[in-house]
């Protein structure tokens, strides 16, 4: 028998990236394509101690089920740094925990969207949020992002026009366009979100990772009562733990935890106490301190190497921060054929075209700095630089 | 400004079972409520050992992002399993690893599932498949359980009737109930199924842990195109890992893992890897057997002392494995009000109420023995039957 399945299966691809992981499996292949945190920068011994102690000390407690929040201590703990960062007041009660912040995104999806809700993301946006709020059937609204974050003026238009539920945003090292918000920019999209009673939100996968400049705070600092903020321990202790968080209130956060509760009851435990343990065993700002200065060679590797080795024609940015740097190629020029040259000479990447909602044949294209060693970023660009030139000229 | 949810989070409840989790905070309750595994069968130093392992031979690979699907070795130690204790051939391509079966209910739930869809349920059923379904809005048929297994006359005119997507069961030591399907009643249930070319999904959280008589195929060895299979690893190694599986082939499970894609990228890879080198490096068998002999004792001991105790026109199941005994009070008298009655004795179970779609103040209450020792079993069954005889004499 054909089976007949959900409606809202039809419009979900298979991730992009993940098929593009398929071709990168050659082992000649230099990829600039995944976001993969550095390993040299996961605390592997301190991971091993934290897992002996509370094996040791409470072994019957961290293997048994616990509560769908999550695991208070770790709650507060996050709480505590937003206001240790920022002066945000965050109440324990406001955090859930989660399994990566992909997993917020699913469930902030299925307790706010209907069917046909507008929704407005960036553009280029995180693919994602794409994929997870797909699965709810919205109509994706997109706005521009200029070099200080999202065009505003483009911002209230399409609030005016769309109503849409909720903006989805990533204001620091954006995913995929490396990007930040200014602080003057993060003002005025909280008073215009404000103004249209809109829900923001706001994730932070990349916050902590800041190479130069100085921190700014959150949306949420401007506008407290329909934000939701997301965070992750993916990038600054290891994403094989799988543990990220949630921080809204009210209602919003009772609806959250029901549907978390429906999920999956709640978070890997074990994982919870494990990483609670080496945050309070460790340094972890010293921790950080340390991934931030891998990746900053990284990347002034690779944004030098584009300097020196591509054609002026090509624009890139140069991002203060995080994972990742975003090429436009000159207007009419195809990423998507570009890979397919690219991969002839071992070269891989993301084509923009995941990172829209509703566009493809896109002359963008994301290139990923943290999982490749200086050298293999100067080859890698090498290579790049060549199949670019090669395409411009004959505008494949 | 009040917000506007989706509408899909009108018919889901807050998770009674954890609300009633909060009476039994106080220490001087004796608990029969909860679905929680022994800790003494937590294997706490192997889990040490496995962690360590793992996190010396492949720490750089261990804590970073992996594949949607899950570890594959441990997909095929899951397949092989299969074939080890059933003879039935399953390929590691047709298991995909979740968060515990939880999630394995939420992702047939997101990829079968329209709104008003029928579904079909066993009678009483397990309320975590009730609340994750819920979400996606089916209409909730359900079909009654006999001793051995489900009514298949009831089955098959609701087939006929109703048209289900999918039923929905747990044939082994089910929850809430304790019953298992008998062969006859699998070979007769799956030949029903095939008839009317309907989805099972097979939930099967207890099926290992069998204290008399003998392992029956799961209801899969009768029909293979349509089955959806559900494991898990909390009740034999330790909930707290988060870590189970879904068993399913073709179609189903390439959307199967599309949504899981979306819904968390993947499962916890530290657990999963902590789990596969303890499955690799231990006695799985001698472990599980150490396991049935503890609850077996505590089943024991419950049963003998319902027969003691208890007033005899309240009936109750004598269940062959598992972690649940099922008591059914005359009729009309509510196992809420004897909830209540209990609470006051300091002795808790769980209302038959949540583990029914559509129906209220019933006469029926589950009993969970895994977590109390034998002491504490004579002495909780005893507060019971004292609140019961009350209860029925004054029909309150």
């Amino acid at each position: 028998m054909s089976i007949v399945f959900a409606e809202r299966m039809n419009n979900v691809k298979k991730s992009f990236i993940r098929e593009i992981l398929k071709v990168t499996e050659n082992p000649e292949v230099i990829s600039f394509a995944g976001g993969l945190p550095n390993p040299l920068s996961f605390p592997i011994k301190e991971i091993q101690e934290a897992s002996q102690k509370v094996l040791s000390e409470n072994g019957n407690d961290v293997l048994q089920y616990s509560t769908t929040e999550g695991y208070l201590p770790l709650r507060q703990y996050i709480a505590e740094r937003y206001f240790k960062r920022f002066g945000l007041k965050i109440d324990a009660d406001e955090i859930l925990i989660t399994n990566g912040s992909q997993q917020g995104l699913d469930l902030i999806g299925k307790v706010l969207l209907n069917k046909n809700d507008n929704i407005l993301i960036e553009r280029p946006g995180y693919l994602g949020a794409i994929q997870a709020f797909s699965i709810f059937e919205p109509v994706f609204n997109s706005v521009p992002l200029n070099e200080d974050g999202v065009d505003t003026n483009l911002l209230e238009s399409s609030l005016d026009m769309h109503r849409p539920k909720l903006f989805y945003t990533v204001p620091n090292f954006q995913n995929p366009s490396g990007i930040t918000y200014s602080a003057e920019n993060r003002k005025t999209t909280a008073n215009i979100l404000k103004k249209y009673n809109t829900i923001i939100v706001e994730d932070d996968p990349y916050g902590e990772l800041r190479f130069m400049g100085q921190d700014l705070p959150p949306i949420r600092s401007y506008l407290e009562d329909n934000s939701i903020m997301l965070g992750s321990f993916s990038k600054i202790v290891a994403p094989g733990m799988r543990l990220g968080w949630i921080c809204a209130k009210g209602e919003i956060m009772e609806k959250l935890i029901i549907a978390k509760q429906s999920a999956d009851l709640h978070s890997n435990y074990y994982s919870q106490r494990v990483v609670y343990q080496f945050l309070i065993d460790n340094d972890l700002d010293g921790h950080i301190k340390k991934i931030k200065q891998l990746y900053k060679g990284q990347r002034d590797c690779m944004v030098s190497m584009i300097e020196r080795y591509f054609p002026k024609e090509v624009k890139s940015t140069k991002p203060e921060g995080g994972m990742f740097l975003w090429i436009t190629l000159p207007e009419g020029v195809s990423s998507l054929n570009l890979f397919d040259l690219a991969a002839k000479e071992n070269v891989a990447f993301v084509p923009g075209d995941p990172f829209y909602a509703n566009e493809e044949h896109t002359n963008t294209l994301r290139l990923n700095y943290t999982n490749c060693d200086e050298k293999m970023i100067e080859e890698g660009i090498k290579r790049l630089a060549k199949v670019t030139r090669e395409i411009i000229k004959g505008k494949c």
